[in-house]
């Protein structure tokens, strides 16, 4: 068997074997494989596609690429969340204390923002002191100790899925059903899960654009699922306009404490509800569904999830009077109020058009080691639907350079659609797939 | 314009505009494109295909990617031949003096042999003396002089074609109709052609396996030719059998003085009229293809052919005495006749099991940088079709090292195939297409 054979194949659309894409997998792993004979093999895939058997194997061979995390000790089950990205979402932020209010074990790795995604580790380093890049040791211990952990990616997981990304990137092959999904699935497997929970978003601010392929992308995470042995559950949430309120590192921990606090987004609360119902189904941590909703719902408003939170930040070494008195967050320098210029309803707030904007104030990176700046960002005062008065302040810049204002004042004043027409709000839970 | 943007297009199925093939070509032979970048767009090329239009672009961003000979001091209509390559294949040593015998200026620059198939360049230089390497000022000097200059590649022509072929050996991209003609025609248009006579080999010992991917890459190298400017005219030519008796660099060389002394296989005389009446009748120096026969026929048998093939070698340094008595190369230690074990008619001589046979005695490369055995190789008795009696020395084999003569012996046997059905000849010129 040679890197060449197995091109071949693929490039006259025939299946490959599990053995053929082992030796794939671990000879671009090693580097016996050179990064441009994989980029004509993932091209191939692009075009002639892959399936579901390719697929999974391909997974599998990507989470056994480097090491695997071992939770076992635990004792539990392991349930995982992911999201496919988007603009203002701080759903782990929220969802992931309140699961574990409710005694669900959350051994959670999350990765940085990149582009006009933001990213869980970007928003957690927000809390001083925080530390992310704890050893496994203490990442399981502190798991074992109070039921939760959220750090970065440490361990060597699926290292080949990280090559291969980092590869698909650069030859315009990032947007494939069975390479998103088996990048997703791979590192998941790798960290440890045994069922795994995924907010799939569609819309301007994520991935997946359309209804259609976001859903054809769910069916291949569960069929992956399915045969490797992990129940999957995929939530279609919308990403046409951001998420929540704020975007911006310290803005949305800020919204998260909020939320934990019981003031918390119709949207965003949610997919917080949806997502963890099911999780604290998979769990087994209730019976059903909607026993599982009211539990969730309960440790919102009673505190306890805001507890777990404060828990969480203190064990990973953060300050917790910045969660108890969120006005100690470092403000931006300025903070720039936005009039609307009409009367209307609002009919569009591009997340796309916003995440760019947060990350050319600094909030997001557009190369990987670019800093980023903790306290910028956007507060959207209005969301899809809602009655704007003229002259009412529709939203705040959060800006460091004063330079940027006037330019991200027109912007926000066109992202940011008015109409006369009325305007429903937006459906936030599209369809789930189990 | 990036080169994900080309690449993209390209994944998608659309046609690539002028600008970007331009901006692929040069980018890559200039280093800012990466190899993994261009392997993607040559994937998403061969999986796809291109237009003729893209094709002809291409086919011209390589031939300007580095120099352009130019041959307008000669005052005179250019013809360029090539071969797609093959097993025994000495028709340019015959064929190139043949025709500047008759005032065709031939200013030809041959490759290497590489696999199981020779190279013009390394028969040359079995002849004692023989420099390929002449700087270009000299070669078209020689040209001007005499009539014929033969040398290697030395001028940098088409470097992206080189850089790309070399790339598509390690992705299994190299069988692509517009990616060969590409390949060919940018090299023909670079070396300063005006017209092409190409001799497109099908068969065993060829690139086209069959019939029908050699008409489509000839009839996509005539398309070519015209958008280019650049009258051209495929002979579609067998090579399922060697073509002619000898194979290896002296032998051949041999063979090649044999025929222009008017001893000539019938395959071999059958292809060098072909092509030979072609570039005569391109180069207007005869009226039509029967005429520019007959003059083709007269030169080989009055030794006008030979004499200027001996000018050729004593302008390029050759030891003309080699070319006067063939006894002078040196031959290998041992020849070692092969005897028929049956009787019956040859059915099949395969072409590259010949080809590999003669490189694995040390009469081709592996690698590029491999060193070749000048005297070794095989003599054919016999073709397919001829009738062989048990006991007859049907091949010669000549050898250096006496530890391969068994296997060689056996595998010789194995090659020529003998039965007792009656077995027609090979045809040798398959089809013209112009």
């Amino acid at each position: 068997m040679t890197i060449l054979d197995i091109i071949e194949k693929k490039r006259d659309k025939k299946e490959l074997s599990k053995k053929e894409i082992e030796f794939f997998i671990n000879g671009y792993t090693n580097g016996e494989i050179t990064d441009y004979q994989a980029s004509a093999l993932v091209m191939a895939i692009f075009i002639n596609g892959m399936t579901d058997e390719e697929t999974v194997n391909l997974t599998l061979s990507m989470a056994h690429s480097g090491e695997i995390l071992d939770l076992s000790k635990l004792n539990e089950i392991i349930v995982d969340k992911h999201s496919t990205g988007g603009v203002g979402d701080k759903v782990s932020l929220i969802l992931l204390p309140l699961v574990a209010s409710l005694g669900v074990p959350v051994a959670k790795m999350s990765g940085r923002g990149l582009g006009f995604t933001g990213g869980t580790v970007d928003k957690l380093e927000a809390i001083p002191g925080y530390k992310t890049d704890i050893d496994i040791n203490n990442f399981v211990q502190n798991v074992e100790k109070i039921g939760i952990s959220m750090i970065s990616q440490t361990l060597n997981l699926a290292p080949a899925d990280k090559k291969l990304y980092g590869l698909r990137d650069t030859i315009a092959c990032v947007e494939s059903i069975p390479l998103i999904a088996s990048s997703i699935m791979s590192k998941k497997i790798a960290s440890g899960a045994d069922k795994i929970v995924l907010d799939v978003t569609v819309g301007s601010g994520a991935f997946m654009k359309d209804i259609k392929s976001a859903k054809k992308l769910s069916e291949e995470m569960i069929k992956i699922g399915k045969l490797a042995g992990r129940e999957t559950v995929c939530v279609i949430t919308n990403m046409e306009e951001p998420l929540g309120h704020n975007i911006g590192n310290s803005l949305e921990v800020k919204e998260a404490i909020e939320a934990l606090n019981g003031r918390i987004a119709e949207d965003v609360k949610e997919v917080v509800l949806e997502l963890g119902s099911y999780m604290v189904v998979l769990a087994k941590k209730a019976e059903d569904f909607d026993t599982a909703k009211k539990l969730l719902l309960e440790n919102l408003q009673n505190g306890k999830a805001f507890e777990k939170f404060k828990e969480l930040v203190k064990t990973q070494g953060g300050d917790i009077s910045y969660i108890e008195n969120a006005e100690n967050f470092e403000e931006a320098k300025y903070i720039e109020p936005i009039y609307s210029e009409k009367s209307g309803y609002v009919y569009n707030i591009d997340a796309k058009e916003i995440g760019k904007l947060a990350c050319s104030l600094g909030a997001g990176r557009i190369r990987k080691d670019d800093k980023i700046d903790k306290s910028v960002g956007i507060v959207l005062l209005k969301k899809v639907g809602d009655i704007v008065s003229k002259d009412e302040v529709i939203a705040y810049l959060h800006i460091n350079k004063p330079g940027q204002l006037e330019k991200a004042k027109e912007e926000v004043k066109q992202i940011i659609k008015i109409r006369n027409e009325k305007q429903e709000k937006l459906k936030t839970i599209i369809k789930v797939i189990k």
